[in-house]
């Protein structure tokens, strides 16, 4: 799918970035985009991360043949319900949210006639704002698509087509399953870094080196969206800290009873995974979570 | 304190670096290595971050007014022991390990009359071997030194100034308080990394993004000598994990009740300290822990 009238709902780091990769890479793609403040729209025209801007969602998905939610996810029942009315008969929706079982059922639910498929681009940064919308965010990266029974083959086809056209590489799981899988290598990992900054002792902040910064970068995103992600994960997260917890009382149990060979093998076999986890040309992705409504 | 002959034992990524270092900010310092496998002597040779090199360490030191041990935390006892009786009656010795406890007072207990100061130079990388060493490497870092009752203060003065004089920034602790600060700064982040990567549910490593990898980027380092620095620093480790657990029990039971507005301060809390620690000129500096003796 390559649309030519793309609606962007939320013109923040995600939305923005999305309006600038779809001009870049879809050719004759005008770009739409929704924003609650005016200054947010200002700036995205003058960026180029849109064509034309409204405070209206209404208006911004009149007449676009692919819409993308890139608001909260606490926010997207609402503005899907919103706008549903005045979508194309054709128009496909999909969204960028970083949890996908609430949104998908959210949106089936509450709009069992827009022809609607979950996404969630795994790319972002701890910053925040269309100002820090480029290009490239997406190129590389992995975008997750999470179709239900009640998918449309030909709306997951498009979606898919329009993020691998972004140069993003598409991977397909349930709602459920994504929210299981992605809580281990996002929800989790965001909620050890916090965890791992408000249990410095005072002073030990001055010795902070790289291996620090780059272990709790990801602390430094919004409280209030990780406070929406987390929450609406809380079951999947519950269950990954005890995971963590039961690595942690191996480790504990190794230091204490001086096993030195098998808290070798212990670390070395964690610096193999952590090795094979490195992919080449994702290097410059990230994950998600700082979708910014503005 | 400009050292006219340096010797480095042990000339993997920290020794190589710190030749190559001295080569090109001390005018005049001659740099000799020591390292057991004669391939990393030509290899250091090669890449000019040593001038001379030697297979025994005795003959290393034998006329240098600085001589740097770069080998692993325990093999720094035996290795001082037998270089000690061939120093030159005003050198200055000093280390790079990551722990100083254990390291001062065998140093002070088997050495007493070597004039010895610990380091501990936060600089490295997951990576090993002198093929990886850098000039740049030091430069901007935090290096603490770790002075006792017993270290005379013009040796301490020396060492402190030869640091700087590689750019680093000079921080001084007693041995005892580098090992509970730096536990929470670097052996608490690498084990909660490697705990992160073991936790890690099959099929969740395909959707890792720069986020995940970032998180756990230092999981990677070489099993054999974090094994030495968590056993060293056992009880130090044991604390902080302690003091994390209790932050992830914070978080939970704000999950577990719902209770978004402390959640989402909680988070925020996190953020601000997480911004704060954020160094302007360390940034590329890193935690240590990968002296490569070779």
């Amino acid at each position: 799918m390559q649309p030519k009238r793309l609606s962007v709902l939320g013109v923040g780091l995600l939305g923005g970035s999305l309006g600038l990769a779809a001009k870049a890479r879809v050719s004759g793609c005008r770009v739409v985009g929704y924003a609650h403040r005016p200054e947010t729209l200002d700036q995205a025209l003058s960026l180029g991360a849109i064509d034309e801007g409204y405070d209206d969602p209404v208006r911004a998905v009149r007449d676009a043949d692919l819409v993308v939610l890139c608001t909260p996810v606490g926010m997207l029942g609402d503005l899907l319900a919103r706008v549903a009315p005045a979508l194309a008969p054709d128009a496909v929706a999909t969204d960028v949210g970083s949890t996908k079982a609430s949104v998908v059922r959210v949106a089936e639910e509450r709009c069992p006639t827009v022809r609607f498929v979950g996404s969630h681009p795994m790319a972002g940064s701890e910053k925040r704002g269309v100002a820090f919308a480029r290009a490239d965010l997406f190129d590389g990266a992995v975008c997750v698509t999470t179709p239900t029974a009640r998918t449309e083959p030909v709306v997951l086809a498009g979606v898919e087509a329009f993020w691998r056209h972004l140069g993003m590489r598409v991977e397909r799981l349930s709602p459920d399953e994504h929210d299981r899988l992605i809580c281990d290598v996002s929800h989790l990992p965001h909620a050890v870094a916090a965890a791992l900054v408000t249990a410095q002792q005072p002073g030990a902040e001055r010795l902070a080196g790289r291996g620090f910064l780059d272990a709790t970068r990801i602390a430094g995103g919004d409280g209030g969206l990780w406070r929406d992600i987390l929450l609406d994960n809380r079951s999947n997260l519950t269950a990954s800290i005890g995971r963590l917890r039961k690595s942690l009382d191996e480790l504990e149990s190794l230091l204490d009873q001086d096993r030195a060979e098998e808290l070798r093998e212990w670390l070395d076999r964690a610096a193999d995974r952590r090795r094979a986890a490195q992919p080449g040309r994702n290097e410059g992705g990230g994950e998600n979570g700082r979708n910014d409504p503005s």
